[in-house]
């Protein structure tokens, strides 16, 4: 074992949360702050300059891209025969928040994010999972580049946690479905903007999805037709189609 | 000079080809069937398999996706204090279709597409050359891996070809920026579905803006929302706006 990974293992003040990164990626991590910054939400940061935070939006954006360069490249190789078109569908069922989220429950990530609980309501914090995912991604890849982040998401997570041929076969246009299944029963469907609660960001666009009058799901994104789709699928999920 | 690239360079029956690619690339490509298939327009394409065609559009989907991932981490360090809103936005102004056209116009692509000119008229003949530059970015990647294509990006083709500072100060929503100049200027705008010429996909979507009845920009594109983004800046160049 080299001295730097020793250190960081056992003796370095921050042993406990390298132990906890080392058993969750499966490596030693390098730079340890990316790490941190990456399980930071906006709501648990400071201001390190005027109108700037040190949150984990900025390696989200970046995770967000590699994450989707590394399943491009998966599904390229998977589906030789395939058009653009299928890879393009398949690839925004399997990096979407909804699985993503999943995907950042089931890797224990509501233990790492530090959020402010004030400001996002429980409804809110399962998107905090999947932003985290992806600002990990981008944490890994800053501190160990390209080919080292596709073989952690080849081998680490698309193998073992996400079901390619299932996503396949899933139809995940919620809101479609919502519609159809509606005219189909006779009931009347409406999406509607609801006004934020207090303390949430005024980016945050609240969207109730009824049918009949009645609340069916509610979502909450930072884009209308996001917060539309969650709600579709809050509905769906509660009505069972 | 390594045996298997002197071959390639002057013994080859590609020969010449790999020397136009030396040139436009500056290195001597590996696999030629790869940079072959990127220049290779669907309208060119020959059926493979059944529904499959050997088109560039595959490599697109892969060099869509590798672009997307260098761009956001040359803007991540370039913009050490701006928000991922910023990064997002500046990074689609840089990978947008008007762009990347023109990118693949000055690196004299339309000498090396294969297309064919019945299937589509002139106006969408410029959208080949930014669906052409992807897809030599995802022969790059495949021919080259990660590193090498990230590198040949920020050297060869963003350095020399991207003005991003300029790009920056760009406001680019040329559909709100037009009906912005008709509501200031007392003008009507509408934006119409027009039907296709014979001969063309019917996956394309051709749209009309038009200002006060007069046809001022026509745009063709595989989405009606692109379609209407190109027709609006095509009228804005139109009108001088």
């Amino acid at each position: 074992m080299p001295i730097s990974r020793f250190y960081k293992l056992y003796i370095s003040p921050n042993r406990k949360y390298v132990k906890v990164l080392k058993n969750l990626l499966g490596f030693v991590p390098g730079n340890l702050s990316l790490y941190k910054l990456a399980f930071r939400h906006k709501s648990a940061a400071q201001n390190i300059k005027k109108g700037v935070k040190n949150s984990n939006e900025r390696l989200e954006f970046l995770g967000d891209a590699v994450l989707g360069s590394v399943v491009a490249e998966v599904l390229f190789k998977l589906y030789p025969y395939e058009d653009e078109g299928f890879l393009t569908e398949l690839r925004s069922k399997i990096v979407s928040r909804v699985n993503l989220n999943a995907l950042g429950k089931k890797l224990g990530f509501d233990k790492l994010i530090e959020f402010d609980s004030k400001m996002l309501n429980s409804s809110r914090q399962g998107s905090l999972l999947g932003d985290a995912f992806e600002a990990l991604i981008g944490a890994v890849y800053l501190d160990k580049g390209y080919d080292f982040t596709r073989n952690f998401l080849v081998n680490h997570i698309i193998k073992s946690h996400i079901d390619i041929h299932t996503l396949e076969q899933t139809e995940t246009n919620f809101k479609s479905k919502l519609i159809e299944w509606c005219q189909r029963h006779g009931k009347d469907i409406t999406f509607d903007l609801a006004t934020n609660q207090e303390g949430e960001s005024n980016k945050l666009f609240t969207v109730q999805a009824s049918v009949d009058g009645e609340i069916m799901g509610l979502g909450k994104e930072f884009s209308k037709k996001n917060a539309e789709k969650l709600a579709a699928e809050k509905a769906c999920a509660a009505l069972g189609i």
